[in-house]
């Protein structure tokens, strides 16, 4: 058996999530439907990132098992573009034949928040944005990001209905900036970036932090109130959950 | 009776366009829904330009006729998008007390289209480019938009079904880059803009203006043909019209 790897990006827009689910449309699903159909035989996929409805993709990692196979790998991404709809894509396919373990070690992931600080949200990039109309106070959300960094315990963080036991993450870097986003004309959007990059995610954490960053960012909490609800170990200490559109899983290094 | 004007930007993707058609979601439809809702009285809006079906606004003008009113032009903007749908808003209002002529004098049309040249066109995007695999030739590309500059009969890039008796336009510029598009963490993704400027556009005009360039970019037409297909006036002798996703109205001047 060879283990093949996709590198697949996706618009979370009309995606329920990735994971499966009875009478959804899935990121999942049509990929496994796309494969099914190629290989001719049931394909099960399986995910570094199992991102949540609505949260966008730039590069995600899937992989499953199959045979030595009569399509080359390399076929695979144009094969697969062929048949699956235009919000999810394979970018790349590799074979990995060093092993599953190997292939498949997750360093770290990066996932980025953008966040629409505004009175009128522009429509043309309403899909990928969280608007907010009160001034974020950006110094004091860089400060209580500060706390977050480093290896916690992150319960604090995580939404009921993962599937880990262990809570604890390495957050290696919080970036937190304006940018511009400069798509049309000569006309610029100034969005708030907020970029994550740790050796793993709870469920829901990346959204439970950029709520609680937000909370900061509009005076509700302290900056230095961050560490004692991460200490605290308690997901009703926090802030509230972020909305998914604004969420996009960037790179797994 | 005193003249309002709306500045509004759309994303044209769900959409059948600005015009009202029975049975359709048109951007007049929803606005004219809302002005009706805050007026409390039917108001019936016109435009600058009516854009297709599928085609992007960053900056449109409409305007309707009103009496001196109880709602302050300055509150119009939060009052309409409170009711407005997020892919339709009104980024400004101003009230032309010197009369509708003056107020919506049109010197200048800017239109842009996009589109992405290669493989596998990135999904967060796709709502906003035309996808063309095959590498295109800008530069014979530039050298074909040159005959088109200038004031001309555009019959042949003119749709039937247009209102137009007269199809003479003129063209100020006609500007095709490669450019780059950064949204998401680092990644750029280039795509071609080709950008016009004109005192006016016939119906499917520059959408029919970037078929046809594509085509001269693909090899199908030589640069120096669209001076003839532009002295033949008729529309049977031009290119492709492309898709409307790739289009979008940048300004009125």
């Amino acid at each position: 058996m060879r283990n093949i790897l996709l590198y697949i990006s996706y618009d979370g827009t009309d995606f329920s999530g990735w994971e499966l689910q009875p009478g959804k449309r899935t990121v999942r699903g049509e990929l496994e439907k796309a494969l099914t159909h190629l290989f001719k035989r049931p394909i099960s996929l399986s995910t570094v990132s199992r991102t949540d409805a609505g949260v966008h993709a730039l590069a995600n990692i899937v992989f499953f098992q199959t045979k030595p196979q009569t399509i080359p790998v390399k076929r695979l991404p144009a094969a697969l573009n062929s048949v699956l709809p235009g919000d999810v894509r394979v970018l790349k396919a590799n074979d990995e034949v060093k092993g599953k373990a190997k292939g498949l070690k997750v360093k770290s992931k990066i996932y980025e928040y953008l966040i629409f600080n505004g009175e009128t949200c522009p429509p043309l990039i309403r899909r990928y944005v969280w608007h907010l109309k009160p001034r974020l106070n950006l110094a004091a959300m860089k400060k209580a990001a500060k706390y977050l960094i480093g290896k916690h315990d992150f319960t604090s963080f995580c939404a009921a209905g993962g599937a880990e036991q262990d809570h604890t993450k390495m957050l290696f870097a919080v970036n937190i900036n304006k940018k511009k986003i400069k798509i049309w004309g000569g006309l610029e959007f100034e969005v708030c970036s907020l970029k994550f990059q740790g050796d793993g995610f709870l469920y829901k954490m990346v959204r439970n932090l950029v709520g609680t960053l937000v909370d900061v960012g509009l005076g509700r909490i302290r900056p230095e109130e961050v560490e004692i609800i991460l200490k605290a170990k308690d997901r009703k200490r926090a802030g509230r959950t972020a909305p998914p559109q604004g969420l996009c899983l960037i790179e797994i290094i």
